[in-house]
């Protein structure tokens, strides 16, 4: 949230543990109503085990990928979700949404990421 | 939390904005899996107007309600719900859950709402 | 299920690690439809800590938690479901479904902890 | 799980009936939250009579399907579900989900479709 405020920009930051359950969230005033569950599932896509951006490029190569797995209920394959990991092993999952670019959602998760001592630096 | 602590329970925290959509929410590690939804509930229920318990005590009375307001969706109709009122309107609501007892989750709620001091003290 | 075929029953066999996702599931010839989701949620409802029958006794003492709980998506809150736990720690959940008598699912549910060597015996 | 393991991944293995509930799953340990239920859901979409890749051929011919079906809830038309025929009747369907490749997932449903001797080598 001190990285959105200094892109001047609403966020909503979701943390989910290793499976899927909600851990912690917070939404800044001004973020839209919409971007609570696209932040959630950022979050739950990320644990499929890569960043949310890398996902939708491995998907984007296959076109049954490309069609099926957007539409999943908890599905959002788009910047801004990334996996939390500790010595390899995932341990829950950071999403970030609600800021108009995308690239700022991304922005924000690596620097809540980079807060994590333990964790992989988001490729 | 710090009440939560002091008690010796894990809680989890949720808050809601006045539509009923999530605003902040934090698990204590303990808080069981179940409860994370059992506290969204209590606080969506709380929009109804009054704490949780009391919100029971009024469907107990016409079995008509007992019987079907408590199989809605997203009621929770027993203790650890309290809407946020400021000057006599509902800005939000809060719900807690995961501690073994209803009480104590009665406890954590109604001092976090004396950490506002606009808010009305829970009935 | 080898204790079901000794009793002469047919029973869902469900296991949930300690996020409520299912790990590991079988269902006998003969189990009925509805009880696939039952047994299902005996395990979840097993991540409240407690056996689903003892949890069943405790809602049972409180009007607004008997009305409630048992509304719950994923919750059946009667004999067959108890967490697995390590060291005190609940590390998932069985939930047995399908026989004639609630105690026959009891019976299998507390006939596969005892194959589990470092989990608590079911109280 | 025999041919994942040979292959060095991670798989959710499904089996549903012909009613399209499930009759036995397994996660092996490391198989990702999210392809749990893509693993049912391809199961699920190969009670459509062909193999879910083939399914996916044949909906990209036609724009109102390929707009459509995937977004169906229980569908995931991409390879890794087949139909479990007998006699040239559906008595079930398999869906294998985990694996970083889809081919992996074939591969392991097709390894699991020849156990069965009754069974029609899936095509």
């Amino acid at each position: 949230m001190t990285k959105a405020k200094e892109l001047g920009v609403s966020e909503n930051v979701v943390i989910l543990d290793d499976g899927g359950n909600l851990k912690a969230f917070g939404r800044m005033d001004g973020a839209s109503i919409p971007t609570i569950e696209i932040a959630q599932n950022k979050a739950y896509t990320a644990l499929f085990g890569v960043s949310t951006q890398d996902f939708f490029n491995f998907i984007q190569g296959d076109p049954s990928l490309l069609a099926g797995i957007p539409a999943l209920p908890r599905v959002a394959a788009w910047g801004g979700g990334f996996p939390i990991k500790v010595n390899g092993e995932i341990v829950g999952a950071i999403g970030i949404s609600g800021a108009p670019a995308v690239q700022n959602d991304v922005d924000c998760a690596q620097a809540a990421l980079a807060l994590l001592p333990d964790a992989v630096p988001a490729g």
